[in-house]
């Protein structure tokens, strides 16, 4: 993966270092690459560019003639471009596919990447769920609309949890000091909670340092099938289990009910593994006050024990079971459409043991977790990715 | 599917009405349904939403939990959601699954349909591809920049093949033919040569009725595994092949070089089955000579022997082997992201006899080709379908 930040480079220059990165990575050459399955979820609204991404973005590489699909579902367009690669590998479609995301988010203009994001609602219903949160979508110069989604659903939170701003504060804190550890890393360092509580109010009670940036950035992987990853003499993670769902109407207070803790369970399910067997996580902190529901959403926590979790210190590096060691969100950047794969990329590293000052001790398993998009009360699209060292 | 034409209704009552209609023929529940697969090009543009369309055409109609994945290809978008769909039942990840093209054309401003048309190609070099052709790119109010990209390649292909102008009236004039005996087609009718010929030039040699028009539409298709159509008594044609290319640089005076010639190989190759096996097709007549090209790279005729075999009579309703009863994208409508789902709709009424005053009498094999975009001298991404009746 790229380093993500606020890049200069073109998006077809991004996807192209990601790309070059992950080919010889692989140990494999551009004429290996059987099909490609490329997430992104703004350009058309940043670049221009619509309907060929991927093939615009692939050709300058050489790739060509095999099937290419251009994959969205908002943030989470990364993350289902992964699942559809590792299905049509697991299928027997193909062999050796590569899946890509990559996400251009800054431009000459500062409204046009949070207007973009504002695309990821029902737009024709921007007015009544303006109404609900109390500001109306796309249109604020400082946020996008989803910080004010964030923040009504984190006074509900509080409400049920007990969580307060501090507990926010502190997964920023945690995040910040992971991301100054990863080169790839948009942001990074040491905070203190009170720098995270004085940084300007974006929308109460979220703070700009809870809410991740605006970022440039794209990452890919190679998948291989079992057959064709000896042949290559490949070893490394293997995907246990590939889950995406859309989401459901369900009952806000708990947090067993929507679309994050089904695709988790399902996760579990097929991996025939359990949250105790997770060793570390990347979780979708676009907001801080996530990474706290994600927690009991997951199963990581019990309902309400977020906090709790986070304050044990079990999910900061050196705990049993770290979360976000690349930084999260918050901390490493979220441009959009990339962050499913590059969940994936931390958490291969991490199998690897190849994390350096990030890496957690004897990791085995890991678990990502990618959201995208808003729909009547639930993420549009969710997936929960478990992956394990071999 | 829907009627195509310039329609009132919304996208999302579009995508509703031919979902809806799908279902009913399938005899399933909205609970049945596993994953959807969801195919538009140009909503980002037309409508301003982006990144969610599917989960926000198929919320009201009650679907929801389920994956759901927004796929784009430009004017392959509804076909390449369609192989996804395919690849996940085949792969028997799915015995039920739901694949959706839909798209929204016209606007109140009548250049917005044809901008956004004009993303299927690289953007970042339009003036490139403007100074190959002649015509910037998508700026056009009279028509879409694939238009001046048909009439460069069809000069092209008459020096080679011999064909004129009075050979691509004639595609139009079978064409709208068979569309004025499908009740879902935009036009159709009889014309003269000579009212093609004298109708507006476009960009020469085209004429206005030598080009696909503006149009809106859906068209939805439920695919089943073949345990889940024993299950639940449904009986219908099968998809033997779907074949799903990206285009490549290539010889353009050979036929046989570019994607639709490689795609259909494969697609053959895969069912078993040659050109000879095939009893009707639908092919991409987005300008009436891509069809006499496509006769020849789908290998229904020699190459330079397009002409020849329209003027046999073969491909017209009550020939051997009738092309485009339904009308073609010429006759029927072309609302881009829809059109891919569409041809496999007229496949299937073809193979089960259902097509009415249009039925190709025995019909039992069935090939769909449909491309999408332009990159480098190709379509950015060719689909070849192939079905039989059981």
């Amino acid at each position: 993966m790229t380093r993500f930040e606020k890049s200069p480079s073109s998006l077809r220059e991004l996807a192209g270092i990601a790309t070059r990165e992950a080919l010889a990575d692989a140990g494999v050459e551009v004429g290996s690459i059987e099909a490609a399955y490329v997430g992104n979820a703004a350009a058309g609204l940043v670049t221009g560019q619509e309907m060929i991404r991927g093939q615009v973005m692939l050709r300058p590489l050489g790739i060509e003639s095999i099937p290419i699909f251009n994959v969205e579902n908002a943030c989470a367009s990364a993350a289902s471009a992964l699942h559809l690669g590792w299905q049509a590998v697991a299928a027997g479609a193909h062999d050796v596919v590569l899946c890509l995301g990559a996400e251009k988010l800054t431009h000459e203009d500062k409204t046009v990447g949070m207007r973009a994001i504002g695309t990821a609602i029902d737009v024709e219903h921007r007015a009544e769920l303006a109404a609900e949160v109390g500001t109306p979508p796309g249109e604020g110069e400082d946020r996008s609309f989803f910080m004010d989604l964030y923040a009504d659903m984190t006074r509900s939170y509080m409400r049920v949890s007990g969580a307060t701003a501090e507990d926010f504060a502190a997964v920023v804190v945690k995040n910040q000091h992971n991301g100054g550890l990863n080169p790839r890393a948009q942001y990074g360092g040491e905070l203190s909670i009170e720098d995270v509580l004085s940084s300007r109010t974006v929308v109460d009670p979220l703070t700009l340092l809870m809410c991740s940036p605006i970022s440039d950035g794209a990452a890919a992987v190679v998948l291989f099938s079992e057959a064709a990853a000896r042949r290559a003499g490949v070893s490394g993670p293997r995907i246990r289990a590939s889950v995406i769902r859309s989401g459901n109407r369900h009952d806000h207070d708990d947090p067993l009910a929507g679309s994050t803790a089904l695709a988790a369970r399902e996760a579990f399910e097929r991996a025939g593994l359990g949250p105790d067997d997770i060793d570390c996580a990347e979780v979708h902190d676009a907001s801080a006050p996530a990474e706290l529901m994600v927690y009991e959403q997951v199963g990581f926590a019990a309902p309400g024990a977020g906090p709790e979790l986070l304050a044990s210190g079990r999910t900061r590096l050196g705990g049993e079971m770290p979360v976000n060691t690349s930084g999260g969100l918050l901390s490493k950047g979220h441009p959009i459409g990339a962050t499913g794969i590059a969940q994936i990329c931390e958490a291969t590293w991490q199998l690897r043991g190849e994390a350096g000052p990030r890496q957690v001790e004897g990791a085995k398993v890991a678990l990502t977790q990618n959201g995208g998009g808003w729909l009547e009360g639930d993420s549009a699209a969710m997936a929960v990715h478990i992956l394990s060292a071999d």
